[in-house]
């Protein structure tokens, strides 16, 4: 938690759940990359946190953006961002969206298969489009693979009919998984995309860039390497691979952008110990907060993402917790099997933080289930 | 899908997504259990639909209602309920919100443990309170264990401290799971909360009602029994354990009232063969809807809630396929394992409709997660 959030939550006391973001340290995270990475132009992943004071401050650092979805390009239009700084990243896209992204001047997308293609050359003719391959998300907390990104083999064949079908076969992307806790995964999807794309270029093919995707990763619960390794390591892949004739270079960062730049801060609405026929001398402790997997926590799915959550009784004696939203949902569990501890002391009313959970937090909220409505946003 | 709805979808094309519900088919619904069950006072569970004009048709019927939190309590008192219908059912509470409740004159509270107790003694004093039981869920699909709900020892305690704190010791609850599809499982959850009951009464708690929840099935792929086989089953088995002294019975349905009312209209935003190193001479088919699990369809979490899929070319030539929703999430699958099968001549830019859909879709949806706005909704 930075200072300036620690000192909001102090005096400020906002109403629960809620989050709040320092965006001096959305900008801080912005640098670290830019100097991990030189020669990567980041386009942030808007989805990670599209919030208007975010957006605003990247477009005044000349990021530029991967949107998700048309909604997402006007977001970013709106903030300020020239059209020609975004990519229309979803390998998914209605004809209808691709219309109003060309229609704004978007002239950058990704495909992964011949039908979407044929979308692109129709409805967004002459752009630069990238194809995406699926590579291994091994290492990966919140893996992505199979639903984006097609074979090798399949890549080259698009590749060159986009060219054909009068598009501009600009580059290759991969995505390692999101919150990708190895370096080794960028370096293996480079070697593999990267001997693709030399044998494009090879074959005529006028490809000249090379998207890395995002993944990289945010020390929540476990400690992660630092950027500069994987800084160093891709660039000693890709070095590897293309020697001094380096591809123009896009990375797509959102977790590590957003992601340590916020905090929730929750209310724990319960503590209990829960009688169970397997444990009946020692029963569960239950520690129930007032956000859950519906109100913005949604990456706990399958205990995948694991927060750090401080307390006001840090320090003091501990025990083993389950922990689990509000809702009547029986869904709604946090963290269950993934050996949570917290301090025995803790007692339903007070307040404790969930931290680094600024990014993927806030937009993934329902709309109003249970009839609570999603998390306040404070962007200090 | 009811002919309203075919009407209404054939006529408006209402932009997709969209969830279209036919409230007469509520109306019809609530006869329907009322009929099944005719003993049982009926609390529609808010949560799985609290639209105002769902909310409004069943206040017209003399329903009661089982509200998660102090917002749904607001819509049902908005929606013309009496705040002696109203049941708060969730053992969760804060305390702000059993104190907006019992100054809106609700009286009625669950819990299951002895804090909670408590906060609803200093909060909400003389309230009549049910003890939620732990019982079996097998043969749910949506199953609720272990988050709620204690065991028979203690709710035997707890039920007697109730008295000692001077709220009204009324009646223990159980929840058999949600699209519960087996009889039995209630009839085993009456026998085992019955005995308790009895106990209690004999013991000269004043208890006097069973709160049977809710779990009643929705036929989505698979046929579920008829509701009348489950108003049987819980009638033998409520004469079994308590004789002709039958006690006040509360059931809370939420997917039966609402359920087979509803319809979402998707587009098809893509049909591809996704090329994979396992299968390289017969590529997997993907589906990608404009719909998926952050846009409602929350339920298709492990595949639990297998909808069933209406399309244009019903009827025509099939085949297996792997069905995904529109955002750049890869947990953003809905159907990979159980065995789907669409017709081959399923086009990007066509509609389909998912049926059955009425309940648990619309408050699910993520407020904005890769910039889609949560689904529209219609009710006719």
């Amino acid at each position: 938690m930075t200072p300036k959030i620690a000192r909001f939550l102090a005096t400020a006391q906002p109403a629960t759940p809620c989050l709040v973001v320092d965006v001096d340290r959305v900008e801080e995270n912005f640098h670290a990359l830019r100097r991990a990475l030189p020669l990567a132009q980041i386009y942030y992943a808007v989805k990670a946190n599209p919030a208007a004071p975010v957006l605003s401050r990247l477009v005044g650092l000349d990021s530029h953006f991967d949107a998700a979805s048309w909604e997402e390009v006007a977001m970013c239009l709106r903030a300020g961002a020239p059209a020609t700084a975004i990519s229309f990243g979803n390998t998914i896209k209605k004809v209808s969206a691709i219309r109003s992204a060309y229609a704004a001047g978007v002239r950058l997308y990704a495909f992964d298969c011949e039908e979407e293609l044929e979308k692109l050359a129709e409805n967004a003719p002459g752009s630069r489009v990238y194809c995406r391959v699926l590579v291994e998300n091994e290492g990966a907390d919140w893996p992505l693979s199979r639903k984006f990104g097609t074979s090798v083999e399949a890549a080259g064949a698009l590749m060159r009919r986009a060219g054909a079908l009068g598009l501009d076969p600009y580059g290759l992307s991969f995505h390692v998984g999101s919150q990708q806790r190895t370096t080794v995964a960028y370096e293996a999807a480079i070697a593999r995309v990267g001997m693709l794309f030399t044998d494009l270029r090879d074959s005529g093919v006028d490809v000249r860039m090379l998207n890395l995707g995002g993944g990289f990763p945010v020390s929540y619960r476990e400690e992660v390497p630092e950027i500069d390794a994987f800084g160093h390591a891709i660039m000693g892949a890709m070095t590897r691979v293309f020697g001094n004739a380096l591809p123009e270079m896009i990375i797509e960062p959102g977790r590590f952008i957003v992601g340590d730049a916020g905090v929730v801060s929750s209310e724990v609405v319960l503590v209990s110990r829960r009688p169970t026929p397997s444990a009946p001398a020692d029963p569960p402790r239950w520690v129930y907060l007032d956000i859950g997997r519906f109100g913005g926590l949604a990456e706990t799915e399958g205990e995948a993402i694991r927060y750090r959550i401080a307390t006001p009784h840090d320090g003091g004696p501990s025990g083993p917790v389950t922990i689990a939203g509000p809702t009547c949902d029986g869904a709604d569990v946090l963290y269950d099997r993934a050996a949570y501890r917290l301090p025995l002391a803790l007692r339903g009313g007070e307040r404790v933080e969930l931290l680094a959970t600024g990014a993927y937090v806030s937009t993934y909220a329902s709309q109003s289930f249970n009839g609570f409505a999603p998390l306040a946003e404070h962007y200090i």
